[in-house]
């Protein structure tokens, strides 16, 4: 069960607003319709008019309607953690954490993708109604506006990790000090005496990608040194964005003597980059990654990066989205958990001084 | 749902042993107990006495009692994906093909990690009795038999990925062709001209790693080389165990000119043991690994491994697990599917040829 007893009664003391509890009699008073037309909906049940539907919905969303926790005995609670795609070793490390929360209250996690198509985010919202999920936790992707209303409306808490852009709805979100994180990997370079060190850039959409970059900005302003637009390149995260991103680099004129990649896939393209130049790493040229995925450890050399705390990401979205399943508000409602520079055998002072 | 109409039909026409179906009423009657109280124990609910639960379950599974598929409307579909641990990439592949198949049936994937711990497994026992899920997929870990025999009192349909020892249930397994893997791998290395092949074991409790080893024996045999004991060295699939192979092996007076590590996780271990040396990869040893993790492309060099169809292994088991559910049997109890060698940059001639 997602609530025990002393759950309940602060779930008394601290509903969101103070508003009286309303009952789903209530509801099929003010909506013209019978109880148990109201209890369909409320669990999801797909045998209701769309348009009876809607009223309700919107009833139950005006007046602040949460669902109850399920009665001892009956099915134990689940949550639903959602990627937009499982193609990362990234992906593993929230799953970690969320079934580590999760498992402990009894909680079932159920792990989907969504793949950025419509088809497949309606089909997933089909399944969470049918399964009447108690509270879903979105990794980056960007639902539609049009489901997030209906998560909205079927009262199913919801928590965002690493928010794809400028929140969307009033969800809790929890991510990492992108920006402190990319101004921790720059003055590291800068410390070590490099003066041209070119960035990859992650997809611009994202809120992370944006902060990352405006971090290297501040430190090379901050340390008086020029910004060069000709040493900023587009990526996507990707590995082959990062190989083609430093060829671009290392074919300047005055080539970066270190190159600072928004991911670490992007830093594994960059390393390959170098190596197809017989340039080595870190001697000719210094990489530094974002991520620190479990793997970047063991490269040889093992890679310098900024780490995100991944798994304490997702371990802090699920209790905050199975406290909202208790109507136990988050302390607060955008959290940023610290990134961390993580120094290994890749970076070095230039050869060029 | 997990049955559609005709899956209802199918598994009338195909139920295993052709056994009259067994009946709740029918059950109760003969163990002397209400029929909700069968119930209760067929919904995993807590408040039945053990010996009661014991007598009951017993005939459930005397009757091959299977429960029904939920009825249109009532709660969604899931299946259980059951991890030791959460801690490789290895797992986001497996998880990925899993959740495709099952998604595309509407059933929820629930994923758990036990971490080898009796209680931590208890509670997931706990937890899947309380959600009711529809079948389990448990990948190489090792149940205790009391669990085992839990879920096939249960009557929850379970199948195995991986299987790490000999199988002590009936349940279906989908594993890899480990041996073939670890014979293409090292006849690789053979054609190369490699005649000193180290190689690193996985753990000797999993059936798959002996498997490799034996692909490797077997290869050597066929080229009428010498199997020398001195090198094949232990390992445990782990990074750090890759590293002190490698050194033990780099240590002998006839060191290999090429190292089969059992991983790929090892391999990479092995690549870092090499730098500290100054070795180069491929030109001073060749390095072959196993599993094809996403990254292992993206190495500089990229590596040479045996790739284990991991995704493909994850659908095969879901559709196996979800048309057990309607009682339709596996056309074959025990399937591996190909591995392949991928060959690409961690490999050449020796240089001592």
């Amino acid at each position: 069960m997602v609530a025990g007893d002393s759950a309940q009664r602060k779930s008394a003391t601290r509903s969101p607003d103070g508003a009286a509890k309303v009952t789903i009699t209530e509801i099929a008073r003010e909506a013209g319709v019978s109880v148990p037309t109201v209890s369909r909906v409320v669990n999801g049940r797909s045998d209701v008019s769309p348009a009876t539907r809607a009223r309700i919905e919107d009833l139950l969303h005006r007046h602040k309607y949460r669902r109850r926790p399920a009665a001892p005995g009956a099915r134990a609670a689940l949550l639903d953690l959602v990627f937009n795609d499982l193609d990362s070793p990234w992906a593993v490390e929230i799953i970690r954490g969320v079934e580590e929360v999760a498992h402990e209250q009894g909680v079932g996690t159920v792990v989907s993708a969504i793949h950025d198509r419509a088809g497949a985010a309606r089909q997933w919202m089909t399944n969470l109604r049918a399964r009447a999920s108690d509270g879903v936790i979105l990794v980056t992707s960007a639902l539609e506006p049009g489901l997030h209303d209906e998560l909205r409306h079927l009262g199913v808490p919801l928590v965002v990790i690493d928010p794809a852009g400028s929140p969307a709805t009033e969800a809790p979100t929890v991510g990492a000090t992108n920006w402190a994180g990319g101004m921790a990997a720059t003055e590291h370079l800068l410390g070590l005496g490099h003066r041209r060190i070119g960035f990859i850039e992650g997809p611009p959409r994202l809120l992370c990608s944006r902060a990352r970059l405006d971090g290297y900005r501040a430190a090379l302003d901050g340390a008086g040194a020029p910004v060069d637009a000709e040493l900023i390149v587009p990526g996507d995260f990707y590995h082959e964005s990062g190989f083609t991103g430093a060829n671009r680099l290392l074919g300047l004129d005055d080539p970066p003597t270190a190159i600072f990649a928004a991911s670490d896939q992007m830093a594994l393209g960059v390393i390959e980059a170098l190596r197809r130049r017989a340039l080595r790493v870190p001697e000719d040229v210094s990489v530094v990654g974002f991520d620190d995925l479990p793997e970047v450890r063991w490269l040889s050399p093992p890679l310098t990066t900024v780490r995100q705390p991944l798994s304490e990401m997702g371990k802090l979205a699920a209790r905050e989205v199975l406290d909202l399943a208790r109507s136990v508000e988050p302390a607060s409602p955008r959290v940023e958990l610290a990134t961390e520079l993580v120094i290994r055998a890749s970076t070095a002072p230039p050869r060029r001084g």
